[in-house]
């Protein structure tokens, strides 16, 4: 039996390396042989083609290459086989990484210094202290909760929100709908970590960023989108930039990527663009956790961290 | 008895009013009523008049209101009294918080994707994760110890550099001569945190920064001087800038503050200027912990955190 490695948008070389350097007995193909491919009993995807997977007869199970799925869920013919989701202590660290860099970045007025620094001009603001700034995570799975303990360590209230409740030691937690009006209108700098889903598609729009808190220490609150753009209106995070309800965004993800080279979101002063970069998979890291969990079902062990398809997540 | 606040380069009310709300009952002076003022016991200084503390009969103790004494130590007619450093959780947090942000933009490859963002260019670098860098800590009192334990929670591999021998677990330190050769020839990211003693004055020149790695995860090494301008050479900075033995450096201070308007590292691509903000003193938070010394010390209780004059710090 051979391993579908399906991806789109960039070269499956490194992958189909890492995921033989981490079983070298297993056959890995790049595209079934024929539309019912009978040889095929897992897929690795990344954005496969649509229908790729849609008549494999043996197929038993697929695996993203990344945190997120929605690349997989949506296409509409996917079978009804178990879709996991990749969780590496890998990833997650270079999501908190990149988390902890952002929040600090707008905490320590990093955008108001370089704007300084490039007229020359030496002028001390204000820095509140850690333990003065609020930090609001939407998104409390594996990503958030460790952003969540690293901010801790750092002296920052933390508040965390997640569609269903949850609980995390030394951070309040909201869930549902009125939970997430509480945090928006409480948090100093807002950091996205959701899934893409029907419910969050489009949710940061004009009313998500109306509801934010007015004057925080810093100003007004700061965007941290690590998530998916599709969580996202650009159009709406400019308008809040430039009415004030936002102060700051560092966005990793947009509506539609890469980013078109005429979006506003390129040039503004007060945005920082990342080219959704911020926990890019490495293929040594992540094949050996895939492999090992293919090698342990079909021994007969049981599949973990399945994406549960009615919540997208 | 009266308590002199003397400092000169900013405006002393608001240590004032801090002082006076920590201790409602003590007098404080911004100047001896006379030369030999007997009515002065302590004095609260940041880069005292040299000469003003010269002269005080009933003079008991010199407190700083920074983590720093060299602004006291080089006042030539300083007198033989204890000279007290601050130590102080909101300094210490304030100051991890800069170098943590600082190695996060530097590993992070900040200054790149700015510089990308500025031409709108949609190009994602390879990241080494945390675990691939060693950041290399000049200075393990509170404030380099501090940093530490929370580079490490990031997952960064952490070693240090003092004058005299220290031990920090999880940290590989070094110290002496030898010692400094060793971390300087083995750090990806360097983190500066001495004390400016007569040993470190200009220690950062071309020899310091000829010793330094040849080749990183992510070019060649970074500098961050969050110590003393007096560390360093402004000039020797820019040299290795500019040849490649350093590939980017985040300065807090100078040679001479504030920066010239003159000085190449304002506009240098891969320089980021800090108004030496890296950890300002709060007196809110700062002057009840010295007023509580002054308070125990006349009380009969000891001093802490008392200078080694010898040592310099």
């Amino acid at each position: 039996m051979s391993i579908l490695l399906s991806v789109t948008g960039f070269d499956p070389s490194r992958w189909t390396e890492a995921l033989l350097a981490a079983a070298p007995d297993e056959t890995i193909v790049l595209r079934p042989a024929s539309a019912a491919d009978d040889s095929i009993d897992y897929a690795v995807v990344w954005k496969q083609p649509p229908g790729v997977l849609s008549n494999l007869p043996n197929l038993r199970a697929v695996f993203s290459l990344g945190a997120g799925v929605d690349h997989i869920l949506r296409d509409k013919t996917l079978p009804d086989v178990p879709i996991l989701r990749i969780v590496a202590d890998d990833l997650t660290a270079r999501m908190s990484e990149y988390v902890v860099w952002r929040v600090l970045d707008h905490h320590r007025r990093g955008m108001t210094y370089r704007a300084q620094q490039a007229v020359r001009i030496w002028n001390e603001r204000r820095q509140p202290a850690a333990s003065e700034i609020e930090v609001g995570i939407l998104g409390l799975g594996e990503l958030g909760r460790d952003a969540a303990e690293k901010l801790k360590a750092l002296g920052f209230r933390v508040a965390g929100w997640s569609r269903r409740p949850k609980s995390i030691e030394g951070v309040e937690c909201f869930d549902g709908d009125t939970g997430l009006d509480a945090i928006l209108s409480r948090a100093d700098i807002l950091v996205v970590l959701l899934p893409l889903t029907p419910d969050t598609t489009g949710m940061i729009n004009d009313g998500f960023l109306s509801k934010l808190k007015r004057e925080t220490p810093l100003g007004t609150p700061s965007l941290i989108n690590a998530g998916r753009g599709g969580l996202q209106k650009d159009s709406a995070i400019l308008r809040a930039l430039n009415d004030g309800r936002l102060m700051e965004a560092s966005l990793d993800v947009f509506e539609r990527e890469p980013l078109a080279s005429d979006s506003p979101l390129w040039r503004h002063p007060r945005v920082f663009v990342t080219p959704h970069a911020a926990a890019s998979s490495d293929p040594a890291a992540l094949a050996p956790i895939i492999m090992a969990q293919i090698a342990a079902h079909r021994r007969g062990e049981s599949l973990h961290n399945i994406v549960d398809r009615s919540a997208g997540y």
